[in-house]
């Protein structure tokens, strides 16, 4: 795999003309794959790439995953436009190109148990956020900036309202209830968002969407985000503040735990969102 | 060239984790190239690409252009900040990618004189267009959904203002005068901004920086573009619209016609603008 290689043409490199998506699994099973695939596919529809053979690449992802053999495994697969002399207007019907790896899920309790410290980094994202696509440099250089200044992650900002995390949906717990920024197309929806979802509604804790100004996440009682490989990590530190108890909060814990039991517990998705 | 590879890993393919610039040559001679140089290294330095021999940089260009033979060439190259396992949070000092082509520049006299056809599209992308990035997906889209309405090209705009074109810097003309939008990390400072600004100097034609409205910009006298493969073309159709006689107008014209003897002439850029 180091020494793989592409063309040097791929429109992914050119203008990150394309989408993805990351699937984990869990002792051999993936998890929520096909709510990953459903939202791949509309990623690529909004872009409009067009002439690909959604089953042939399916049968690759699946087969991929049997054959690298990892029973905790990450999954990253993209879809870019074509691979042809760079030109802004694509040629009318070029070949996507798809690319697939899978690597071992890292081993996240640590990080899940200690939470994380953030920095807020102004969103100067595109507006269709919503769309999982390859144009993520200001995701990396909001992570670069916080590793600079000596913290590990960071969420975006916008009109002093937290938006999401580079790569993980936010939450905040406030007097008891979660709180989370409604989907629109300036957030991606995320699949570990709805899991929470699930989970708060089985645990009987109360999910409120709404936006969550920086000013009430600094005061809030609990921060946390999710994502696929992400998993669900307490913030504890947030521009330097400290939030909460300065330790991943009761709720956060009691998220973390049901979570971890039931990805590990080979149960499924659908019954849980 | 056309089975040049680069790494699978490369951060311009996950992230669009890099810069490019666009050289044009005339007859021999390479047209601007201090100016995109810099302009090139403003943009890796925005984005936080350290670790760049910057001299090996530019004797590669050079090198490259030598070599090629080719006259009237453009020439592309961008620089992404590595080649790694994919991470949004790159390792500490990655290895910049470099990537160099060389072609035949175009022949744009005929779409010079004929002019372009335009549809004007939201300005979705991000807010820091004033570094030239690989995060192009939106000026895709654009250029997409303009030739899908049976048009050239698309322009950006945001509040009912033009902001410029996919890869282009857009003008108005008014009651005789050059209008454009001023600079600011919104649109690209274009290299043959600058020279149209030093030809309607020398012509004597006011130019003003200030705002387009798009409602102005359908009523206007003339509509035209600039860029460095692009050069500078009359837009004659604006959203189905047609501007002034539905032809290149006599400012654009002379402008043009002043831009092609000057870049043919062996002159330099730096005592025009």
């Amino acid at each position: 795999a180091e020494r793989a290689t592409i063309s040097a043409w791929d429109r992914g490199l050119y203008f990150g003309d394309g989408v993805y998506d990351v699937v984990q699994s869990y002792d051999g099973k993936l998890w929520a794959f096909e709510a990953h695939f459903e939202r791949f596919k509309r990623s690529m529809s909004e872009i409009g790439i067009k002439n690909v053979d959604i089953n042939d690449i399916k049968r690759q992802i699946l087969g991929g995953f049997d054959e690298a053999k990892i029973p905790n495994a990450l999954l990253y697969f993209h879809i870019t436009r074509g691979a042809e002399p760079r030109a802004h207007l694509p040629s009318p019907l070029p070949e996507p190109q798809f690319l697939l790896f899978v690597k071992p899920a890292p081993d996240n309790h640590k990080l899940v148990s200690e939470g994380v410290t953030a920095i807020t980094y102004p969103d100067i994202r595109w507006k269709r956020c919503d769309i999982k696509s390859l144009n993520l440099l200001p995701n990396v250089m909001a992570a670069d900036e916080a590793r600079n200044r000596g913290y590990d992650y960071a969420v975006f900002v916008d009109n002093d309202v937290i938006i999401e995390g580079i790569s993980s949906s936010f939450f905040a717990v406030e007097d008891g209830k979660i709180v989370s920024r409604p989907l629109d197309t300036h957030v991606l929806p995320g699949i570990t968002r709805r899991v929470i979802i699930g989970i708060s509604r089985r645990l009987g804790i109360e999910f409120i969407e709404k936006e969550v100004p920086l000013s009430c996440a600094y005061k809030a009682d609990e921060l946390f985000l999710s994502g696929t490989g992400y998993e669900i990590r307490g913030i504890v530190n947030l521009d330097g503040k400290k939030i909460g108890t300065g330790k991943p909060g009761e709720i956060t814990q009691k998220i973390i735990e049901y979570f971890i039991d039931y990805t590990r517990s080979g149960k499924s998705f659908d019954a849980l969102v």
